[in-house]
């Protein structure tokens, strides 16, 4: 099943969607009484996912404003760094990078930090681009995680049961900050850094372990890569995270960016005012954001 | 005004203490309909101060059982590592940060990072060990501030302005993870490392600059400084965080600890199961937990 958050009738709603994005249905007329958001979602589908089938023909998507999937986590984003072998090389020559150990080419554990939450903005919305606060803009394309039960200490070859479903994330990051202030956390933080969607896809529709993922800027491909490229894997992510950390409903983990960011490239290749990031997962979709 | 969160009548509430907490007086009784939560008394505060005085006798505290003033943030702690020159270079020599770069005794910007908001638990609340997941468990005391008025781009000279007040958090530490992980979030989140309390102290009631901060463990005093040691002070933490992210009501940032903790020594005295940590910040109080 695909979920999205929309503005319906002037109001935002969640709503199932079909395959290919062309019609929705709201929740709240197919489970009457449903008026919660994404994680209201997540954390009762088991209860309501008889009822979660479309009836009808729908109404159209086209036209309908696209909200972030979970537009206001319950607590920041889980964010893995240099999760694909040519994306930690690239960006461990960058000099951006204070953490890098001299000669490293891969992390030799997962490298978590956290987006605050109100990062989050939906497809469409603008990127601000904080002038004043940061002048180098960079993108960063990623599978994103929703986690649906909870738990902690989950095992690796349990992990996946855990999983609610999937969505897109750009990390955006204003790498001037990431450096000067050695742990990540402020340079991806800043208000509007975390575009999310379009849709929020269920676990069972795809195989996450294989999906290609790619990015343009302004129509010019950067990033071009499948998630089995994943330095390490979503249960290995799930269960070092989990290790002594519950986690709960609607929690997001973003699994990390692969090579083609901005600081990839020599000289660095920083997004302005202006650019427009599109990212495209299969079987996710498009998200598309312009910096302003 | 001093604040408290307990069990009152056997369910939680926010209630008013006297200066040397002895008494309380919840808030429901001081204004009627008052249901919430901390966070609920930070955003309402202009429009019912005129109301929260005390009124007879008060009940005793003694006996009650206290909770965290703020038990779940709306979103993760943000967090100031190396924020005494002493203790920033006692860390620096550990060889437990991965981000110190050679040679360095202070860092040229504040370093930020995030707790999880489920690590939160209250005053006399077991620490748990997570045997399995580490075993070099770190105390680290911290005066904490929790914004008041929300603000973005927030000037240095105008940052106290923005306060609503200050308890006390001990930022536990997994020494390990935090090392293994290089940024530190997964080493300092995991479920019950951020005692809180054991009161939340309006701003008009204290010098946050010129406060004692003392930390024992079993009994032996082994952190004992003071805030203006602090490298960044608070009006310096609040303008960078807020430096393009948006803080608002009820968001905690815990300053930074001075030197004295387990890693400090050499060799490294980490605390274990049984291990009584006890916590003075002037003006606020004691914060005692002990690990299990």
């Amino acid at each position: 099943m695909k979920f999205v958050h929309l503005i319906a009738d002037g109001k935002p709603a969640i709503a199932l969607a079909d395959t290919d994005m062309q019609h929705y249905w709201p929740l709240a007329d197919l489970v009457p009484g449903f008026s919660g958001d994404m994680v209201q979602l997540v954390q009762d589908f088991d209860n309501i996912r008889s009822r979660l089938a479309a009836r009808g023909a729908g109404r159209p998507l086209s036209g309908a404003r696209l909200l972030a999937p979970i537009d206001r986590p319950r607590r920041n984003i889980f964010c893995v760094g240099k999760n694909y072998f040519e994306h930690a090389a690239e960006f461990s020559k960058s000099g951006f990078d204070s953490s890098a150990k001299e000669g490293e080419h891969a992390p030799e554990a997962p490298v978590v930090f956290t987006k605050a939450s109100n990062t989050v903005i939906g497809p469409g919305a603008a990127i601000p681009s904080h002038e004043g606060v940061t002048s180098q803009l960079d993108y960063e394309a990623e599978l994103a995680v929703v986690i649906g039960k909870p738990g902690r200490n989950i095992p690796r070859e349990r992990a996946l049961e855990h999983v609610f479903g999937y969505t897109i994330v750009n990390d955006f990051t204003a790498r001037d900050l990431q450096k000067l202030h050695r742990q990540w956390f402020l340079g991806k933080s800043l208000d509007g850094f975390c575009p999310m969607g379009p849709a929020l896809v269920t676990a069972d529709e795809l195989d996450a372990a294989n999906l290609d993922i790619r990015c343009w800027v302004n129509g010019e491909l950067r990033q071009d890569a499948n998630t089995r490229q994943l330095i390490f894997d979503i249960p290995t992510l799930i269960a070092t995270i989990s290790a002594g950390i519950t986690l709960e409903p609607g929690d997001v983990i973003a699994t990390g960016t692969p090579a083609g960011v901005g600081i990839g490239f020599n000289p660095p290749r920083f997004v302005k005012r202006g650019d427009v990031i599109r990212i495209e997962v299969q079987g996710i979709g498009v998200l598309e954001n312009a910096v302003d």
